[in-house]
């Protein structure tokens, strides 16, 4: 049996999902995407050239699918409206949401994410979240019908991975649709966490586009899934302050 | 180029040493070694049977080395006494020096490791201590010529994880020889850290062999160790409060 | 000049806020208001036992006054009504704002509480929400004219601390009002470490309601709270890997 | 009764020991020593200028008792050395006894700590040993009559905190004599989380000599140590995933 990512009924060859802003060249996407083994990227229509469509070109080469994104948007109308524009341009009802609240740290805007998700899905989108590492955003995003939902492990591009690995672990608990950690890691350590945790796969960027190597790093990640993934299936030792304490750590006061 | 672990001069074909104790039966064992893709095991002298030498079996037929340790040693004497038993008796100058100083938390006593250590480098034999995560004695070890030093995370047996890696990345600066985190891994995210952390390798045993399933854990930790050791070398992004802050999250008051 | 809070204009003698839930019996509860130096204390509306109004007698003995809070509210609707209800039996236009988004975690939800916080303002009342860590929303209940923002560290009765600092740290750089840590604080150090962080207050309860001895821990609470608020105000030493060290800690990898 | 810090037979009238080293001025340094409240601040013979007296002038205008330190020394031999000399120029067979490792971390080094420690104790001198966070070399230190043990959180002057509390917890749980943290101290939180480990007593002196407001300073650590120490007797709340769950936040896998 193979143990494959499964969302809205389809299958992804793939845990890891990678977003595709910030590569310092088309030939360094190319490769960093190979290399993570990756079977869906990410797309802002706005960062999209039309005189240069070679992004697309890319991607296509690569025989990935596209999940293009509502990146820039700051409101539910906004996010609302680029979701149906990249439909009409990618032809995929997929959408990766976001509405961000905030300009310095991109944080989403929970109100208005609520508000989008609730209107796309009515319009027969198969709906992405992008959400805070908030347990209770997170059930209502799947009560609204989201397909999963994508907590942050920190802010995007902060490569602080995951700061608050309890909320995560409670997201896990809550929801039945697959829970993907998104924006925060920084390497391949938090990647694997990430799935030890429960996660369903993981989403980054900034971790592969803007490391020293790219594409070592993408295979680092690819790696690291894969390890988190089984680790997590493999029944691991309960943490004890030491091997002979007749009680685990979580008794310690701190 | 190969990116291979170098002992004493010699290319090891992976970067994890597994130790054997905790499995449940040697098929068992056999399974998550083959998983696991080691090409060094640890075996305690005093724990094998003479009646019933199949551990040494199951080595063999695997194709990997053997590093006898000095387990349940408490003075640097004891230590030296085994480790000259050792060598008779694996034909083997390698090994794992061991010289416990607490019963309940299994933790090295430094003072006495010191000693047998330089007993043992005078001796001919190929060192790879058991030692706290001190840089301090870590230096010393290396300075009296052992051939590795083999910090620990946390206590044998706790699945606590690197309880200090500030310690850990201390010593890979202070010391030129090969270092291997030794002792406290719990999971796989884990082992990815200390590799990130630079060490060169990674010793664990029980969180392979008292795992609900071992041999997925191994093929867990292989992943993990390969993930971590490529992350370290593709130069990962650094650490910000948020992507647009101006400074290292290192900044902030805690 | 005297260092006090300030909530709607009004000066607060103390920076610590005490619920009143959890205490074994009132004789217990009136000795630790006294120990914590608390000039406000929560009651829960609907635990109050119209009968045996003597929950009242203490706190008012004590004299410190009263903050009615919306505990066991799910709805935006039933939190407003319930406020409303508090005003008029208590005579006090403050309130702490609590609806509840699920009942293992007793977490808040954001978007009734976000609902809730702007009819409230509306009405009149000088509105102090109990809110999740998410500075976006911080900032939204601030924006509609809340008169302090009180974001967990941790569930309600966890004791777990603060589970994520850095956005304790974000909120407090966002907003203008005052900054309540409020649900997660377990011990002294936690309550240091708020202050530390910026808070301008501190609201905990079953730390000492059912701490052993209450009223030490109290006083204990009371310390801390002063301790954190004049180190934050004294200008810590960096954090740096060690003392001769160029760069502050943060550069470090993990 | 009074809870006070007993060493060598003797009661401190407090539990916070100040170094002190990085004073700005004598009337910086007198001021952090009043508002510290402490009893005990160490003096480094080394850095005693002959020709200047003052720092002793001030130490004897605030009544507070002097504890050599041997700062500066590599080995046992030279800190033996150092510890007579200060016995005889200072009056006091107590010595607080640092033997370092490396000059860029000013790491204790153990094996020579040992050493002197045991010679110092065979001298007739009141030993108060700088040490790693070690337990078995604090074990070590107890066995040979040291009167105190003085554990590291994290390097001299590095602000960095309590880096290993499981190495300190397990510490209190092993020796019978005061355990006092010293080094690592940055704020008021670190010195609370020290006491509520089961620390007696806590020696700092950057964290407060280097603040921007040495005194304000000064004085949140008197009332931090105060705070954590009746934390510590107070009996916390243990730490839960949240309110209502079952097990102890330590079940969790990370």
């Amino acid at each position: 049996m193979v143990d494959q990512l499964q969302i809205a009924g389809e299958s992804l060859g793939s845990r890891l999902i990678l977003g595709t802003g910030g590569a310092a060249s088309h030939a360094a996407l190319e490769a960093a995407i190979r290399a993570s083994g990756t079977a869906l990227v990410t797309v802002a229509l706005r960062r999209l050239d039309p005189a240069a469509p070679s992004l697309l070109d890319v991607i296509e080469r690569c025989g990935v699918r596209v999940l293009p994104n509502t990146a820039g948007c700051y409101t539910a109308t906004e996010a609302v409206k680029l979701a149906h524009l990249a439909r009409e341009a990618f032809g995929t009802a997929w959408v990766k949401l976001e509405v961000i609240g905030d300009e310095d740290t991109l944080l989403p805007d929970g109100v208005e994410l609520a508000l989008a998700a609730e209107r796309l899905v009515d319009d027969g989108f198969v709906v992405l979240p992008y959400t805070t590492d908030d347990p209770v955003l997170a059930q209502r995003l799947a009560d609204v019908g989201c397909a999963a939902v994508m907590p942050l492990g920190a802010p995007i591009g902060s490569g602080m991975g995951i700061r608050n690995p309890y909320n995560i672990a409670l997201i896990r608990q809550k929801v039945t649709v697959p829970v993907i950690l998104d924006a925060g890691i920084g390497t391949a350590s938090d990647a694997a966490l990430a799935m030890e945790l429960g996660c369903d796969g993981v989403l980054l960027a900034s971790a592969v586009t803007r490391a020293e190597h790219p594409a070592r790093m993408a295979e680092a990640m690819r790696l690291a899934v894969g390890a988190g993934r089984l680790a997590y299936t493999a029944g691991r030792i309960p943490r004890r302050l030491h091997a002979t304490a007749s009680s685990p750590a979580g008794g310690m006061p701190w």
